[in-house]
Protein backbone atom coordinates (compact mmCIF):
# COMPACT_ATOMS: atom_id res chain seq x y z
CA UNK A 1 0.00 0.00 0.00
CA UNK A 2 1.34 3.28 -0.96
CA UNK A 3 -0.81 5.49 1.62
CA UNK A 4 0.60 7.12 4.72
CA UNK A 5 -0.81 9.46 7.54
CA UNK A 6 0.89 12.92 8.12
CA UNK A 7 0.66 15.44 11.04
CA UNK A 8 0.27 18.47 9.33
CA UNK A 9 0.01 21.55 11.41
CA UNK A 10 0.13 24.67 8.77
CA UNK A 11 3.40 25.45 9.59
CA UNK A 12 6.47 25.55 7.70
CA UNK A 13 7.76 22.57 8.75
CA UNK A 14 4.55 19.97 8.10
CA UNK A 15 4.07 22.04 4.42
CA UNK A 16 7.34 21.15 3.34
CA UNK A 17 6.91 17.70 4.67
CA UNK A 18 3.63 17.08 3.26
CA UNK A 19 4.77 18.00 -0.56
CA UNK A 20 8.52 16.19 0.50
CA UNK A 21 6.27 12.97 1.05
CA UNK A 22 3.63 13.16 -2.26
CA UNK A 23 5.89 14.31 -4.51
CA UNK A 24 9.48 13.15 -3.43
CA UNK A 25 8.59 9.86 -1.30
CA UNK A 26 6.01 9.40 -3.85
CA UNK A 27 3.25 8.21 -1.49
CA UNK A 28 -0.13 8.57 -3.50
CA UNK A 29 -2.80 8.50 -0.72
CA UNK A 30 -1.74 10.44 2.09
CA UNK A 31 -4.20 11.37 5.06
CA UNK A 32 -3.78 14.31 6.60
CA UNK A 33 -4.36 15.22 10.00
CA UNK A 34 -4.54 18.26 11.84
CA UNK A 35 -5.62 18.90 15.51
CA UNK A 36 -7.54 21.67 17.04
CA UNK A 37 -5.88 21.22 20.57
CA UNK A 38 -7.32 25.28 21.61
CA UNK A 39 -3.69 26.83 19.92
CA UNK A 40 -4.03 29.91 20.32
CA UNK A 41 -2.61 30.34 16.62
CA UNK A 42 -5.53 28.20 15.65
CA UNK A 43 -5.24 30.06 11.44
CA UNK A 44 -2.49 27.54 11.06
CA UNK A 45 -5.24 25.34 10.28
CA UNK A 46 -6.55 27.46 7.87
CA UNK A 47 -3.40 27.31 5.87
CA UNK A 48 -3.14 23.06 6.58
CA UNK A 49 -6.36 22.99 4.72
CA UNK A 50 -4.64 25.30 1.48
CA UNK A 51 -1.54 22.96 1.62
CA UNK A 52 -3.67 19.73 1.88
CA UNK A 53 -5.77 21.08 -0.82
CA UNK A 54 -2.27 22.04 -3.04
CA UNK A 55 -0.38 18.69 -2.23
CA UNK A 56 -3.84 16.97 -3.28
CA UNK A 57 -3.84 14.77 0.03
CA UNK A 58 -6.28 12.46 -0.77
CA UNK A 59 -8.28 13.04 3.11
CA UNK A 60 -7.82 15.97 5.38
CA UNK A 61 -9.64 16.01 8.68
CA UNK A 62 -9.24 18.78 11.45
CA UNK A 63 -9.75 16.90 14.89
CA UNK A 64 -11.70 19.26 17.58
CA UNK A 65 -10.00 18.28 20.51
CA UNK A 66 -10.38 21.75 22.66
CA UNK A 67 -11.10 19.62 25.56
CA UNK A 68 -7.10 19.76 25.68
CA UNK A 69 -6.72 23.20 26.45
CA UNK A 70 -9.09 22.79 29.62
CA UNK A 71 -7.12 19.08 30.47
CA UNK A 72 -3.81 21.01 30.49
CA UNK A 73 -4.70 24.64 31.57
CA UNK A 74 -1.49 26.71 32.88
CA UNK A 75 0.58 23.97 31.30
CA UNK A 76 1.59 26.07 28.17
CA UNK A 77 2.01 29.34 26.75
CA UNK A 78 0.57 28.05 23.84
CA UNK A 79 -2.76 27.33 24.27
CA UNK A 80 -5.62 29.98 25.09
CA UNK A 81 -5.76 30.55 28.91
CA UNK A 82 -2.25 29.83 29.88
CA UNK A 83 0.19 32.66 30.22
CA UNK A 84 0.90 35.14 27.71
CA UNK A 85 3.46 33.81 24.32
CA UNK A 86 6.92 34.91 25.20
CA UNK A 87 9.24 37.12 23.16
CA UNK A 88 12.23 34.73 22.11
CA UNK A 89 14.61 37.54 23.75
CA UNK A 90 13.01 37.23 26.39
CA UNK A 91 13.64 33.93 27.34
CA UNK A 92 16.50 32.63 29.46
CA UNK A 93 19.38 30.48 27.73
CA UNK A 94 18.02 27.72 30.81
CA UNK A 95 14.73 27.57 29.62
CA UNK A 96 15.81 26.90 25.42
CA UNK A 97 15.62 23.43 26.49
CA UNK A 98 11.72 23.43 27.39
CA UNK A 99 10.57 26.96 27.02
CA UNK A 100 7.19 28.38 27.81
CA UNK A 101 5.58 26.99 24.70
CA UNK A 102 6.62 23.74 25.03
CA UNK A 103 3.02 22.28 24.81
CA UNK A 104 2.94 19.38 27.81
CA UNK A 105 3.41 15.56 25.77
CA UNK A 106 1.79 17.09 22.96
CA UNK A 107 3.61 15.07 19.85
CA UNK A 108 3.26 11.37 21.78
CA UNK A 109 -0.57 12.32 22.01
CA UNK A 110 -0.79 13.83 18.58
CA UNK A 111 1.38 10.68 17.50
CA UNK A 112 -0.65 8.14 19.00
CA UNK A 113 -3.80 8.95 17.78
CA UNK A 114 -2.62 9.45 14.58
CA UNK A 115 -1.35 5.70 14.78
CA UNK A 116 -4.58 4.59 15.85
CA UNK A 117 -6.22 6.42 12.95
CA UNK A 118 -3.46 4.66 10.58
CA UNK A 119 -4.33 1.34 11.93
CA UNK A 120 -8.32 1.48 11.68
CA UNK A 121 -7.31 2.41 8.02
CA UNK A 122 -4.69 -0.52 7.56
CA UNK A 123 -1.95 2.16 6.78
CA UNK A 124 1.46 1.23 8.45
CA UNK A 125 3.13 4.20 8.19
CA UNK A 126 2.95 7.86 9.87
CA UNK A 127 4.83 11.30 9.05
CA UNK A 128 5.26 13.62 11.00
CA UNK A 129 7.77 17.04 10.92
CA UNK A 130 9.44 16.97 13.85
CA UNK A 131 12.98 19.06 13.07
CA UNK A 132 15.76 20.07 15.30
CA UNK A 133 15.16 23.54 16.28
CA UNK A 134 17.52 25.92 15.54
CA UNK A 135 17.13 28.32 18.38
CA UNK A 136 15.65 26.01 20.93
CA UNK A 137 14.34 22.48 21.36
CA UNK A 138 11.41 20.06 22.50
CA UNK A 139 12.14 16.58 23.58
CA UNK A 140 9.27 15.27 21.94
CA UNK A 141 11.01 16.50 18.35
CA UNK A 142 14.51 14.34 19.29
CA UNK A 143 15.91 11.41 17.57
CA UNK A 144 15.77 9.50 21.00
CA UNK A 145 11.85 9.89 21.32
CA UNK A 146 11.42 8.89 17.70
CA UNK A 147 12.99 5.51 18.56
CA UNK A 148 11.59 4.77 21.87
CA UNK A 149 8.05 5.59 20.57
CA UNK A 150 8.71 3.48 17.40
CA UNK A 151 9.75 0.57 19.95
CA UNK A 152 6.57 1.01 22.22
CA UNK A 153 4.46 0.85 18.58
CA UNK A 154 6.36 -2.03 17.69
CA UNK A 155 4.90 -4.19 20.48
CA UNK A 156 1.39 -3.99 18.39
CA UNK A 157 0.40 -7.97 17.24
CA UNK A 158 -1.35 -7.35 14.11
CA UNK A 159 -0.36 -4.15 12.46
CA UNK A 160 2.87 -2.22 14.04
CA UNK A 161 2.85 1.39 12.43
CA UNK A 162 6.34 2.97 12.38
CA UNK A 163 6.45 7.08 12.58
CA UNK A 164 8.52 8.65 9.93
CA UNK A 165 10.44 12.11 11.13
CA UNK A 166 12.36 12.26 7.74
CA UNK A 167 13.17 16.10 8.21
CA UNK A 168 14.15 15.27 11.82
CA UNK A 169 17.91 15.86 11.35
CA UNK A 170 17.26 19.31 8.63
CA UNK A 171 18.51 23.04 10.08
CA UNK A 172 15.23 25.15 8.97
CA UNK A 173 16.85 27.36 6.49
CA UNK A 174 16.85 23.46 4.44
CA UNK A 175 13.65 23.34 4.57
CA UNK A 176 12.92 26.85 3.47
CA UNK A 177 15.42 25.98 0.09
CA UNK A 178 13.13 22.26 -0.14
CA UNK A 179 9.99 24.13 0.07
CA UNK A 180 10.99 26.50 -2.62
CA UNK A 181 12.67 23.47 -4.96
CA UNK A 182 9.27 21.84 -4.49
CA UNK A 183 6.80 24.82 -5.11
CA UNK A 184 5.19 25.60 -1.59
CA UNK A 185 3.57 28.44 -1.08
CA UNK A 186 4.92 29.40 2.29
CA UNK A 187 2.53 32.54 1.96
CA UNK A 188 -0.24 29.81 3.08
CA UNK A 189 1.83 28.47 6.10
CA UNK A 190 1.34 29.98 9.89
CA UNK A 191 3.96 29.65 12.55
CA UNK A 192 3.34 32.89 14.79
CA UNK A 193 2.35 31.51 18.24
CA UNK A 194 0.64 34.71 18.83
CA UNK A 195 -1.69 34.16 16.14
CA UNK A 196 -3.09 37.59 15.48
CA UNK A 197 -3.38 39.05 12.27
CA UNK A 198 0.06 39.41 10.97
CA UNK A 199 2.59 37.35 12.25
CA UNK A 200 4.69 39.25 15.82
CA UNK A 201 8.35 38.97 14.71
CA UNK A 202 9.50 38.68 17.88
CA UNK A 203 7.98 35.30 19.27
CA UNK A 204 10.45 32.08 19.18
CA UNK A 205 8.85 30.48 16.02
CA UNK A 206 8.73 33.52 14.37
CA UNK A 207 12.45 34.62 15.27
CA UNK A 208 13.14 30.89 14.15
CA UNK A 209 11.73 31.52 10.45
CA UNK A 210 12.72 35.11 9.55
CA UNK A 211 16.69 33.29 10.62
CA UNK A 212 15.29 30.13 8.56
CA UNK A 213 14.65 32.81 5.32
CA UNK A 214 17.76 35.08 5.32
CA UNK A 215 19.74 31.67 5.95
CA UNK A 216 18.59 30.71 3.06
CA UNK A 217 18.65 33.90 1.23
CA UNK A 218 15.03 33.34 0.56
CA UNK A 219 11.83 35.72 0.86
CA UNK A 220 9.50 35.02 3.12
CA UNK A 221 6.27 36.01 1.96
CA UNK A 222 3.80 35.92 5.09
CA UNK A 223 2.96 39.61 6.50
CA UNK A 224 5.14 40.80 9.78
CA UNK A 225 3.92 43.11 12.43
CA UNK A 226 7.93 43.90 13.19
CA UNK A 227 11.19 42.84 11.91
CA UNK A 228 14.14 42.87 14.58
CA UNK A 229 17.37 43.21 12.80
CA UNK B 1 3.39 15.38 46.61
CA UNK B 2 1.34 13.06 47.96
CA UNK B 3 -0.82 13.04 44.61
CA UNK B 4 -1.85 10.79 41.78
CA UNK B 5 -3.79 10.94 38.04
CA UNK B 6 -5.33 8.00 37.90
CA UNK B 7 -7.31 6.33 34.91
CA UNK B 8 -10.69 5.01 35.71
CA UNK B 9 -12.53 3.60 33.40
CA UNK B 10 -15.66 2.38 35.67
CA UNK B 11 -14.43 -1.15 35.04
CA UNK B 12 -13.81 -4.00 37.81
CA UNK B 13 -9.71 -3.68 37.74
CA UNK B 14 -9.82 0.62 37.62
CA UNK B 15 -12.31 0.34 40.47
CA UNK B 16 -10.09 -2.10 42.78
CA UNK B 17 -7.38 0.06 41.44
CA UNK B 18 -8.13 3.07 42.59
CA UNK B 19 -9.29 1.82 45.97
CA UNK B 20 -5.86 0.53 46.36
CA UNK B 21 -4.03 3.58 45.72
CA UNK B 22 -6.15 5.32 47.25
CA UNK B 23 -6.05 3.47 50.67
CA UNK B 24 -3.31 1.34 50.70
CA UNK B 25 -0.60 3.09 48.66
CA UNK B 26 -1.94 6.05 50.63
CA UNK B 27 -2.14 8.48 47.36
CA UNK B 28 -4.19 11.44 49.45
CA UNK B 29 -5.25 13.40 46.11
CA UNK B 30 -6.25 11.73 43.61
CA UNK B 31 -7.34 13.05 40.16
CA UNK B 32 -8.98 10.42 38.63
CA UNK B 33 -9.76 10.54 34.86
CA UNK B 34 -12.63 8.51 32.69
CA UNK B 35 -12.84 8.93 28.66
CA UNK B 36 -16.12 9.08 26.90
CA UNK B 37 -14.58 7.64 23.20
CA UNK B 38 -17.45 5.93 21.58
CA UNK B 39 -17.88 3.29 23.92
CA UNK B 40 -21.01 0.83 23.47
CA UNK B 41 -20.58 0.60 27.04
CA UNK B 42 -20.62 4.41 27.89
CA UNK B 43 -22.51 3.28 31.19
CA UNK B 44 -19.22 2.34 32.86
CA UNK B 45 -18.71 6.25 33.09
CA UNK B 46 -21.73 6.34 35.53
CA UNK B 47 -20.08 3.64 37.52
CA UNK B 48 -16.56 5.69 37.62
CA UNK B 49 -17.92 8.85 38.73
CA UNK B 50 -19.71 6.67 41.65
CA UNK B 51 -16.51 4.97 42.32
CA UNK B 52 -14.38 8.26 42.16
CA UNK B 53 -16.85 9.40 45.55
CA UNK B 54 -16.47 6.11 47.12
CA UNK B 55 -13.12 6.43 47.08
CA UNK B 56 -12.76 10.30 48.53
CA UNK B 57 -10.85 11.00 44.90
CA UNK B 58 -10.12 14.85 45.14
CA UNK B 59 -11.33 15.51 41.24
CA UNK B 60 -13.09 13.24 38.80
CA UNK B 61 -13.01 14.15 34.93
CA UNK B 62 -15.10 12.86 32.29
CA UNK B 63 -13.12 13.91 28.87
CA UNK B 64 -15.28 14.16 25.92
CA UNK B 65 -13.36 12.60 23.36
CA UNK B 66 -16.06 11.01 21.10
CA UNK B 67 -14.68 12.32 18.17
CA UNK B 68 -12.41 9.03 18.80
CA UNK B 69 -14.88 6.90 17.63
CA UNK B 70 -14.83 8.60 13.89
CA UNK B 71 -11.00 8.18 13.76
CA UNK B 72 -11.10 4.79 13.85
CA UNK B 73 -14.18 3.71 12.66
CA UNK B 74 -14.47 -0.10 11.68
CA UNK B 75 -11.15 -0.66 13.67
CA UNK B 76 -13.30 -1.74 16.25
CA UNK B 77 -16.23 -3.60 17.69
CA UNK B 78 -16.10 -1.71 21.14
CA UNK B 79 -17.03 1.49 19.85
CA UNK B 80 -20.53 2.55 18.03
CA UNK B 81 -21.04 2.27 14.63
CA UNK B 82 -18.08 -0.76 14.54
CA UNK B 83 -19.04 -4.55 13.76
CA UNK B 84 -21.35 -6.15 16.81
CA UNK B 85 -19.52 -7.33 20.31
CA UNK B 86 -18.79 -11.09 19.43
CA UNK B 87 -19.62 -13.97 22.41
CA UNK B 88 -16.28 -14.76 23.77
CA UNK B 89 -17.03 -18.38 22.49
CA UNK B 90 -17.16 -17.81 19.22
CA UNK B 91 -13.56 -16.15 18.83
CA UNK B 92 -11.06 -18.72 17.49
CA UNK B 93 -7.86 -19.14 19.64
CA UNK B 94 -5.70 -17.32 16.45
CA UNK B 95 -7.66 -14.23 17.42
CA UNK B 96 -7.27 -14.07 21.19
CA UNK B 97 -3.78 -12.27 21.05
CA UNK B 98 -6.36 -9.39 19.48
CA UNK B 99 -9.77 -9.78 19.54
CA UNK B 100 -12.29 -7.55 17.71
CA UNK B 101 -12.92 -6.04 21.01
CA UNK B 102 -9.34 -4.32 21.00
CA UNK B 103 -9.23 -0.76 20.19
CA UNK B 104 -6.22 0.59 18.24
CA UNK B 105 -3.76 1.92 20.90
CA UNK B 106 -5.98 3.34 22.86
CA UNK B 107 -3.70 2.77 25.65
CA UNK B 108 -1.18 5.06 24.26
CA UNK B 109 -3.87 7.59 23.65
CA UNK B 110 -5.12 7.84 27.33
CA UNK B 111 -2.27 7.34 29.32
CA UNK B 112 -0.39 9.63 26.81
CA UNK B 113 -3.21 12.65 27.98
CA UNK B 114 -3.09 11.62 31.14
CA UNK B 115 0.49 11.93 31.61
CA UNK B 116 -0.20 15.52 29.59
CA UNK B 117 -2.87 16.11 32.40
CA UNK B 118 0.37 15.27 35.40
CA UNK B 119 2.68 17.39 33.80
CA UNK B 120 0.51 20.66 33.53
CA UNK B 121 -0.61 19.71 37.19
CA UNK B 122 2.93 19.47 38.49
CA UNK B 123 2.05 15.39 39.45
CA UNK B 124 4.53 12.70 38.63
CA UNK B 125 2.81 9.78 38.71
CA UNK B 126 -0.32 8.36 36.27
CA UNK B 127 -1.50 4.50 37.45
CA UNK B 128 -3.58 2.26 35.28
CA UNK B 129 -5.60 -0.67 35.98
CA UNK B 130 -4.04 -2.92 32.83
CA UNK B 131 -3.93 -6.52 33.93
CA UNK B 132 -2.87 -9.87 32.47
CA UNK B 133 -6.11 -11.10 31.13
CA UNK B 134 -6.98 -14.57 31.85
CA UNK B 135 -8.59 -15.25 28.85
CA UNK B 136 -7.18 -13.08 25.87
CA UNK B 137 -4.86 -10.10 25.51
CA UNK B 138 -4.05 -7.05 24.51
CA UNK B 139 -0.18 -5.71 23.84
CA UNK B 140 -1.11 -2.81 25.61
CA UNK B 141 -1.83 -4.26 28.64
CA UNK B 142 2.08 -5.74 28.68
CA UNK B 143 5.02 -4.91 31.03
CA UNK B 144 6.71 -4.68 27.78
CA UNK B 145 4.78 -1.92 26.75
CA UNK B 146 4.69 -0.18 30.22
CA UNK B 147 8.66 -0.31 29.63
CA UNK B 148 8.44 1.27 26.88
CA UNK B 149 6.36 3.81 26.89
CA UNK B 150 8.06 5.12 30.60
CA UNK B 151 11.53 4.70 28.85
CA UNK B 152 9.60 7.85 26.00
CA UNK B 153 8.06 9.81 28.83
CA UNK B 154 11.36 9.63 31.08
CA UNK B 155 12.85 11.48 28.04
CA UNK B 156 11.03 14.56 28.98
CA UNK B 157 13.73 16.99 30.30
CA UNK B 158 11.79 18.80 33.51
CA UNK B 159 9.15 16.82 34.86
CA UNK B 160 9.04 13.06 33.98
CA UNK B 161 6.19 11.14 34.24
CA UNK B 162 6.03 7.31 35.50
CA UNK B 163 3.11 5.34 34.62
CA UNK B 164 2.57 2.33 37.13
CA UNK B 165 0.14 -0.42 36.53
CA UNK B 166 0.03 -1.95 40.14
CA UNK B 167 -1.89 -4.81 39.21
CA UNK B 168 -0.75 -5.90 35.75
CA UNK B 169 0.61 -9.58 36.94
CA UNK B 170 -2.00 -10.56 39.35
CA UNK B 171 -5.12 -12.47 38.01
CA UNK B 172 -8.98 -10.91 37.98
CA UNK B 173 -9.65 -13.27 40.91
CA UNK B 174 -7.21 -11.75 42.94
CA UNK B 175 -8.81 -8.53 42.13
CA UNK B 176 -11.49 -9.60 43.10
CA UNK B 177 -10.51 -10.70 46.61
CA UNK B 178 -8.25 -7.56 46.83
CA UNK B 179 -11.98 -5.53 45.84
CA UNK B 180 -13.40 -7.56 48.73
CA UNK B 181 -10.80 -6.94 51.14
CA UNK B 182 -10.76 -2.79 50.44
CA UNK B 183 -14.87 -2.96 50.48
CA UNK B 184 -15.07 -1.86 46.84
CA UNK B 185 -19.10 -2.06 45.78
CA UNK B 186 -18.73 -4.36 42.82
CA UNK B 187 -22.14 -3.35 41.97
CA UNK B 188 -21.45 -0.14 40.58
CA UNK B 189 -18.73 -1.29 37.98
CA UNK B 190 -19.14 -2.37 34.96
CA UNK B 191 -17.64 -4.42 32.56
CA UNK B 192 -19.82 -6.04 29.40
CA UNK B 193 -19.10 -4.46 26.24
CA UNK B 194 -22.45 -4.83 24.97
CA UNK B 195 -23.59 -2.00 27.46
CA UNK B 196 -27.05 -3.50 27.28
CA UNK B 197 -29.43 -3.21 30.96
CA UNK B 198 -27.95 -6.11 31.98
CA UNK B 199 -24.73 -7.17 31.71
CA UNK B 200 -24.75 -10.32 28.40
CA UNK B 201 -23.05 -12.50 30.03
CA UNK B 202 -21.59 -13.87 26.91
CA UNK B 203 -19.36 -11.54 25.59
CA UNK B 204 -15.52 -11.48 26.73
CA UNK B 205 -15.32 -9.14 29.61
CA UNK B 206 -18.47 -10.89 30.74
CA UNK B 207 -17.41 -14.42 30.45
CA UNK B 208 -13.94 -13.28 32.16
CA UNK B 209 -15.64 -11.40 34.93
CA UNK B 210 -17.99 -14.23 35.96
CA UNK B 211 -14.98 -17.03 36.06
CA UNK B 212 -13.10 -14.61 37.91
CA UNK B 213 -15.88 -14.25 40.44
CA UNK B 214 -16.58 -18.15 40.59
CA UNK B 215 -12.88 -18.38 40.94
CA UNK B 216 -12.19 -16.23 43.69
CA UNK B 217 -15.74 -17.94 45.59
CA UNK B 218 -17.37 -14.74 45.61
CA UNK B 219 -20.36 -12.86 43.96
CA UNK B 220 -20.85 -11.09 41.78
CA UNK B 221 -24.20 -8.39 42.17
CA UNK B 222 -24.01 -6.87 38.43
CA UNK B 223 -27.12 -8.43 36.87
CA UNK B 224 -26.50 -10.22 33.96
CA UNK B 225 -28.85 -11.45 31.32
CA UNK B 226 -27.85 -14.87 30.89
CA UNK B 227 -25.04 -16.91 32.57
CA UNK B 228 -23.46 -19.64 30.86
CA UNK B 229 -22.75 -22.61 32.91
Amino acid sequence: MNSAVLLLSGGMDSAVLLHHVARELRRERIHAISFDYGQRHRKELAAAARQAEAAGAAVHQIIDMRFFGGLITGGTALVSGGADVPDLAALSTASLDQPPTYVPNRNMILLSLAAAYAEAHGIHDVFYGAQAHDEYGYWDCTPEFLARINATLALNRRDAITIHAPLMAKRKSELVRMGNTLGVDFAHTWSCYRGGEKACGTCPTCVERLKAFAEAGAYDPLPYAQILT
